[in-house]
């Protein structure tokens, strides 16, 4: 049995993103379902793939894989040569910790500013709450690349889960018009230079599903 | 330098129960460092440890982890010997999908039924949401049992981090009086049977703080 991903909407489901792009970095061929969400029948065929009707899910010969972080997790234990994670203790530490961070946190940027990739527009007004999130995400990222970022680019050099965790950040901050500091921007500039997060981004940009 | 786990009060704080039976699990020494919360120094005697000013946090030479979940982790590779995930790579994709959906999930249970260990006291009403809630997480436990818990009384047999991570679910099932079906009232013999969880919850009796 060859892996399937089980995704939504391109332009709108984050969580999807995250644990495409983890799929991506193992460099594995796999199946590709998408589903586009709030149609009639969407719970319908989520339920057919995962048990909480949600997405992303991973079906593998070990079964049923659910929520982005364990798919994450179960990708960098089945394709070890791929290094999702960083090389180094402490950096997987330092990059488990910031994926654990954006997976219960940031309830107001995830709330107020959902993704959508289609957008060019900024907020009318930007909530201190909020701000206090994108505070906190431009730190965390200078302190990524600060410490282990000296090989590359990315939060860790090369790119791993800790990216695919901050990409939909980075097409929020973009999409959103959000002004950031020097460091940050170069960061969002890099997101939209990987080529796997461009082929998602490119195919967002053709769907025609609308979520109000 | 030793491993030092900085945790919340025993009696309310439910994600420092969960990294605290991970460390418990690891049988490795490390020192506790308890902080009340909600207490007027709480904050500042906090953002001493963590960037995020949130318990559970764990120090260590690799640096400070932060979050649960990345704590589970980091001590999971850190004491391969320990076993603190299930053994096969099935299990393991299970184990991490119910402890990612419970990190992520569960709001409803989670606000309106937070951990009181002392508490024995039946909520007046449980509403819907609520009660799905509690029917998703008695049908978890019923499929890690049915699935691969042959060899012990845990989720995956043995003790592991699935168990640490729905430890503080079966305090609230067992302190809200709430009526289960007969496997997930034994599962949840099971949590105060462990020792482990036991000696925490004699020190959350034994606290005096009081959270309104």
């Amino acid at each position: 049995m060859s892996l399937k991903l089980v995704i939504g909407n391109k332009n709108y489901s984050s969580w999807s993103l995250r644990a495409w792009l983890a799929m991506e970095l193992t460099g594995s061929p796999y199946d590709e379902v998408r589903i586009p969400l709030y149609q009639a029948d969407s719970h319908k065929r989520l339920l057919a793939y995962s048990p909480t009707a949600k997405v992303p899910v991973l079906q593998s010969e070990d079964g049923t894989v659910w929520d982005s972080l364990a798919i994450a997790e179960y990708l960098a234990e089945r394709f070890p040569e791929a290094h999702l994670w960083p090389f180094g203790q402490a950096a997987r530490a330092m990059a488990r910790s910031v994926c654990a961070e954006m997976h219960s946190g940031f309830v107001p940027l995830r709330s107020h500013m959902p993704m959508d990739m289609k957008r060019n527009q900024a907020l009318a007004e930007v909530p201190e709450e909020i701000a206090a999130d994108i505070r906190r995400i431009c730190a965390i990222w200078a302190e990524c690349r600060a410490r282990f970022g000296q090989d590359g680019p990315y939060l860790f050099g090369h790119a791993s889960i800790a990216d695919a965790f901050y990409a939909p950040v980075a097409s929020r901050l973009r999409s959103y018009a959000v002004e950031l500091p020097a460091d940050a921007a170069a960061y969002v500039d890099t997101i939209y230079r990987w080529p796997a997060f461009q082929r998602w981004y490119q195919a967002a940009l053709q769907e025609t599903e609308i979520i109000e």
